[in-house]
């Protein structure tokens, strides 16, 4: 088992170890140990397939275990079915000093870590991330959400869990498609700053060793939350490939996975780079080989001028600037704030 | 004009000036340079009288102005509510370094408050308190929340404003009992740690000096919220009067206000101390005579075993006790952290 700590306000561990859904119990009971009382929260995708293990483990250490099934999918990220968790939270008389326990991918993490945010003011939540992108990205940071008609993640809070139960096991019951992904997300953080995490991404496609990749990739997010909790400085630097990416995403209606538009963005700003000559032309012929390696999209068919206002309408975008992540080389990247005519240029340059 | 610093992770400034209100856009330029545009919630009582003034100051100074007007009443801090704020700051494009304006009383300010700690993750927001409860009480420190059908400010955030406007002629239009609901929380400053304060209350009645009153009022609170921002440790002796008014407030179905139910709750609590022999009988009566004096109830005609229930099911209380803040004398009061028998005794003592 590998435990690493997130150095945040109130710091807590992501245990990464196969497994350890079984010791759910007796890691809310280490962590938390005034809890009485989970309030555990699934999809139906997720439920039927480990809940029962996670409830069984927080029984046995005496926490009673109060469970709720939503539906699976990015339409639960809705004002509604939070609405739906605080009334089950309510009815089961869940206090300040008991637990939600966010158990499933991004959709559920970002949700239930919404609602613990809020409940009575924010109360303590575990996450239990059970696909690649939750584990090594959305469940780590803090960052909970819901949707809103009028965009993706509008309405959040920060809000650290108190630990992440990272169980890779639950990866191998992953849809291909849902697998490749998260994909996405750990070739970002080879691009970002690890040339031998990424080598080794090129080397072994979906074959990669799982206990190594997802220590290393929790280890890089863990530095930058660490240093930069609430996203003000250095953290914008994990949304590398998610500037035009998450344009790419709006544009389609959200049709596009997140997956296939972080791995599009990627392949867009590392083109741009080199035909800038931020980078030269290798590292951004790597980064492309190694998507189409994963099977992952690096073109977009969308032309720019009806990409570019998503690009606008971003809710990190500063008033007057657009902040965009450029690979210099595979493993390191600088942050570039431009002006608006400059990066359309550069979203043009990279299409 | 007086400023009142609350020493919070991000201090901020409470502002006490006649004529404030026409400041506005000066204090918004002054404490957010970076805001363009200015989303002000107000609510039908609030709005008609004294939006035009803050709006106009806010144009003054270049800043753009949105405003939404919701139905004045405790209804209003709903779920559907909060959503329609949501979706009005969706609407008007309100972004990260943008700001909320809280125009109105403790409902505005509470759901005004919600919607800016969890709009993008958190953007700035400026309360401008316009009753007397609002301003001596739930504008400072930080605490915003909605109701659920399940009960009161079950869900919110810790989210501290950038600034307090708080002009004290806005008190002039503000209904007789709407006034006296304020004068409780009053009260309950003066019997927690301020002798003279309590003294100029008695002597006084509704005439007392409210400039006075309002410093003296809000540097108390400051005091505690800076030691205890999110309320885990002194800043709990500020309920004095509320973990029994909370009760009988919820009992009554909301019917009785928040200040008569806090009035109510400080007799109590006052009389049951004497009883325990922690006050003398002179102390306990004073506190009777004040809360008279303001045309506020100090009797409850509810019996113990109704209300019981709802001091159990208060969100503050822990697994095993309940905490109860006792007067040893006016200006004097203590922590009591008891077992449910025991509180249930000191209620039955106090009624």
């Amino acid at each position: 088992m590998k435990n690493i700590r997130i150095e945040t306000g109130k710091p807590y561990d992501v245990m990464i170890g196969s497994g350890l859904l079984d010791n759910t119990g007796s890691v809310v009971s280490n962590v938390l140990p005034k809890a009485r009382k989970a309030a555990v929260i699934t999809d139906s995708n997720v439920g039927p397939v480990y809940l029962k293990r996670v409830s069984s483990s927080l029984e046995k250490t005496g926490i009673n275990c109060a469970c709720h099934v939503i539906r699976a999918g990015e339409e639960s990220k809705s004002m509604a079915v939070y609405e739906e968790l605080l009334t089950f939270l309510a009815q089961e008389g869940i206090t300040r000093s008991d637990v939600v326990i966010a158990l499933g991918g991004g959709v559920v993490g970002d949700l239930a870590g919404f609602a613990a945010a809020t409940w009575q003011r924010g109360i303590s939540c575990i996450q239990i991330p059970t696909s690649l992108l939750a584990m090594v990205d959305s469940s780590v940071g803090g960052k909970t959400a819901i949707d809103l008609p009028a965009g993706k993640n509008l309405v959040g809070a920060f809000h650290q869990p108190s630990a992440v139960i990272c169980d890779p096991d639950t990866l191998t019951t992953l849809p291909d498609d849902i697998f490749r992904d998260g994909c996405a997300e750990v070739i970002k953080y080879g691009v970002l700053e690890d040339r031998q995490l990424f080598d080794h991404l090129l080397e072994n496609g979906t074959k990669f060793d799982r206990s190594y990749i997802l220590s290393t990739c929790v280890s890089v997010k863990a530095r930058y939350v660490s240093e930069d909790e609430r996203e003000s400085g250095v953290r914008r630097m994990l949304n590398l490939g998610h500037t035009f990416g998450h344009a790419i995403e709006a544009h389609s209606d959200f049709r596009l996975s997140h997956g296939k538009s972080v791995a599009i963005g990627l392949a867009v700003i590392a083109r741009a780079a080199a035909a800038k000559g931020v980078c030269d032309a290798a590292a951004s012929e790597a980064v492309t080989d190694c998507l189409v390696r994963f099977g992952l999209p690096d073109r977009c068919p969308d032309p720019a001028e009806e990409l570019w206002p998503y690009v606008l309408a971003d809710k990190k975008r500063r008033a007057d600037s657009v902040i965009l992540i450029v690979p210099e080389r595979i493993g390191r990247c600088r942050i570039l704030e431009v002006g608006p005519e400059q990066a359309e240029e550069w979203l043009r340059a990279g299409l």
